[in-house]
């Protein structure tokens, strides 16, 4: 491997000084990079240049796209509310190819596969390369060396933080907004194709210099509540359709039915019962996979049994966790991303189900965020290794499949547990070293498998509680062993040397980057 | 006069072309400035500098003032939501004092008689000048050329502006809040003393540099409704009592029983039926004196009869307003003070009671606001001028007693409506030449006295629909000739020639300017 223009960042991982042409900085370790300068400040606008009575509807988005100046080389920005269902991000390409731009930087806050339909416009350079998330095909194309530019790929917590700090600057923000007025104020909930949560779009509605809110239902001022505020927006068009809310559960909602996944569940809310983690008031925050799903489910028996309360749940919200707010086991959902029709009826009246965002969630570059409040997370992970480092970019064979969403954010909740299997289709999930680090082992303090659960040899307090329960508690290592003298030690993905995408830490420096896989 | 260092504005008004050692920009007409420069941005924080726990709490107001760095030359801001039952602002610069630090400038929402406390400290140096709306003392304080700088009044919309074009940089913000959790989520809901909105407080929440919460009720994370973001927060200080809300109420806040202003009440709300305001869907905006709600109680009366409704009505919100929405008069409430008890009850419980800020409504530097969408607003003011300029700062002795509020974004409404009595006290309030123009006569449509209508010339739509009614539509000019005919011509006051403060416009520019009255 070259290391021209390369550095070694603290965790041993060699990373570009530069992408894209700009300047970065190494990851330093754990709170330790402390940012300069002054948040970002879009141009001032003035309400002289706003229709005086408050209307900015335009006919079409290319329209609306031709008067906020779309040019070559713009920041084009879209979200991920809907995620699969999408129907935003391909048209705003479509249009922008159909105008001849070239040269655009797509910043979703995730891209699905649905998106693949954009991989034409890589192909004859109107876009030059993403900065998001990557699910399915884009993080493919990327890690076959296809696209111009680097990959850059955020937490939802980065991306804010990316955009607040200047790092990024949006051009034209799109918002696809269920429910909107024509003065461009706009929710996810009170419209025909409810996404529920707008958040992951605050950042852009508040920083980029022009605004667009799309929707399907446009009601009259005011339109209540307001997730974004029209004061921000500079167009409102109305289409036909925005989105469709049954592919939001795309994938990842249900209970696990596997007998393994259960056990694992199981032996996770064990853990944080025997460990005392779970009491009156505490939290917790589980993602929408089928495994922490279960573990959910877990939580709210233990509760029932010992007649307790949670303060509250972090979502991505869904039937379950609304199940449970209903039934008085949390007092409040705090929700960053809505992921079924549940969670949106539930948001829409359910005073104690409480839109968040990454702004309040997950920004490291804030006073405090809420994610260090949680008492404890649950995430996934594609690998682990001995030293506790985790990935949840790119699979084991070294491509590029998975978007980093809230989960490194969530690494500063005060205990972070990782249930996962040994192993999946006989390729061990614990592994010497990771191929991509997403975070760092000092930050991951459990593993929960089904042969044992390994407990991050920094948290001492924890191995104390429980050291004299019946969990299977291991070390990391006797765990990789097992799961090789089971599987056998796989051959390591084999990469070229240049770098197709770096994955930044919250706080903007590169805790590692992703080479293009060697298929020869 | 001298007229060195002045420039005469495009209201023909003389002012400083530079205040406090900052140059400043003479008004150019309604809309014709043009904001240049980005959006004011914070330094940038890190949340590996704050308590990973989340609690900021702090033991008392100066050690977190200390905390915040407090030192001479600062600018230390406060809100005015418990108005006269205000109890902070006396006690951070009685801390400010013991700490010996000098030359603060205070930057109020607004004062109120209760900050006549705070002279001691324009006499001892602590606080050098007061940038903000002034009622009562401390106007006469500073109309007496006692304030070592000048004055600064601003709009609650000229007020974000200000802060958020980084023309006003807060070091240190208090936000005096009914309820909060230590992390610094806050509303002014649900405590013991309770204010409703704090609305006034989002811009320093969002660009002071340090932002310090003082409540006297803390409750467990999360503080639902978050008013203000815990993630804007920097410490969290408990006390006892942190306002009487009794207080808020002090003034104006009942129907006036004057028969006169009764007869302007009703002259004011036929006007808005006869000339097809009142409609279904239609919106309205009256302050809380006791003119403007006596127009809102007929309004409801004409509403009743016709079988209609509003689509909103922007508050101030008190008793009367609530019961409109309570009796479905109205859709929606967008509160922007909550001026009693009703009202803060109102904002607690009904979702269609919805808290607005400055920004929302007011901001003349966004993409539009709220004060644009509105059909018709009520307001006061102390003189109005034969070109339908007026003044709503200074008495008509050249005293400084009122401050801005709201007033002057309002008068972007679509028809601005001022209800005044033709004099006060034997002193007309029509005049040749207001003393302090505080709004340009162009954006006020109608002046509604006792002894006739007088409509802007400018309004010939107004004009013509009010021709066939009944109401005793005259000239402004012969309203003010029959105001002189009964009261005589008043003199003039005098003034010195040194400014004691100036009047900003919406958009940050000088629209008059206030001389120290000459008693001699």
């Amino acid at each position: 491997m070259s290391t021209e223009n390369l550095v070694k960042n603290a965790l041993g991982r060699w990373v570009p000084t530069e992408v894209n042409s700009v300047a970065q900085i190494p990851y330093l370790g754990v709170g330790k990079y402390k940012p300069e300068g002054r948040i970002h400040g879009r141009f001032i606008p003035s309400n002289s240049d706003y229709p005086s009575d408050g209307n900015k509807e335009v006919a079409t988005i290319k329209e609306a796209l031709v008067k906020a100046g779309i040019k070559d080389g713009m920041t084009i920005s879209t979200h991920h509310h809907f995620r699969n269902g999408d129907l935003l991000a391909n048209i705003v390409f479509d249009c922008a190819a159909e105008l001849g731009v070239k040269n655009l930087r797509w910043f979703p806050s995730a891209s699905f596969p649905v998106h693949k339909h954009l991989i034409q416009y890589l192909e004859d350079g109107t876009i030059h390369h993403i900065e998001g998330s990557m699910n399915g095909p884009l993080g493919r194309y990327t890690s076959e060396g296809k696209m111009k530019g680097i990959a850059v790929l955020r937490s939802h917590g980065g991306r804010y933080q990316a955009v607040q700090d200047g790092e990024v600057k949006i051009d034209i923000a799109l918002i696809a907004a269920a429910c909107a007025d024509t003065f461009g104020n706009a929710n996810g909930l009170n419209g025909s194709a409810n996404s529920g949560s707008l958040g992951f779009a605050l950042a852009d509605s508040q920083f980029a210099e022009k605004v667009i809110v799309v929707t399907d239902t446009v009601v009259a001022f005011p339109c209540i509540p307001w997730q974004i505020q029209g004061n921000n927006v500079d167009f409102v068009v109305k289409v036909d359709k925005i989105g469709i809310p049954e592919e939001i559960v795309s994938g990842t909602t249900r209970i696990t039915n596997s007998p393994d996944r259960l056990l694992i569940a199981e032996m996770t809310a064990k853990f944080c019962d025997v460990t005392g983690i779970i009491r009156e008031g505490f939290s917790f925050q589980a993602g929408a996979g089928g495994t922490a799903l279960a573990v959910s489910d877990y939580f709210a028996k233990i509760m029932r049994a010992k007649k307790i309360k949670a303060r509250f749940a972090r979502g991505g919200s869904n039937k379950y966790l609304v199940e449970m707010l209903q039934e008085g086991l949390v007092d409040y959902i705090l929700d960053g991303q809505t992921f079924d029709l549940d969670g949106v009826t539930s948001l829409r009246v359910n005073k104690n189900h409480v839109s968040t965002s990454p702004f309040t969630s997950y920004n490291y570059h804030g006073k405090g965020n809420f994610a260090d409040l949680v008492d404890v997370v649950i995430l996934g992970a594609t690998e682990i290794d001995v030293n506790f480092n985790a990935n949840v970019a790119s699979h084991s064979d070294g491509v590029l499949l998975h978007g980093i969403g809230g989960w490194q954010n969530c690494l500063f909740s005060k205990t972070v547990i990782l249930p996962v299997p040994l192993f999946r289709d006989r390729i061990p999930v614990l592994v010497d070293e990771v191929t991509t680090i997403c975070g760092p082992g000092e930050l991951i303090d459990v593993v929960v498998t089904e042969r044992g659960i390994a407990i991050n040899p920094l948290r001492t307090d924890l191995i104390e509680k429980a050291r004299n329960s019946d969990l299977p508690i291991r070390t990391i290592q006797e765990l990789k062993d097992e799961a090789e003298r089971i599987c056998g030690r796989p051959d390591k993905p084999k990469f070229k040397d240049n770098i197709v995408a770096v994955i930044k830490w919250v706080d903007g420096t590169i805790i590692d980057a992703v080479r293009q896989i060697d298929n020869d």
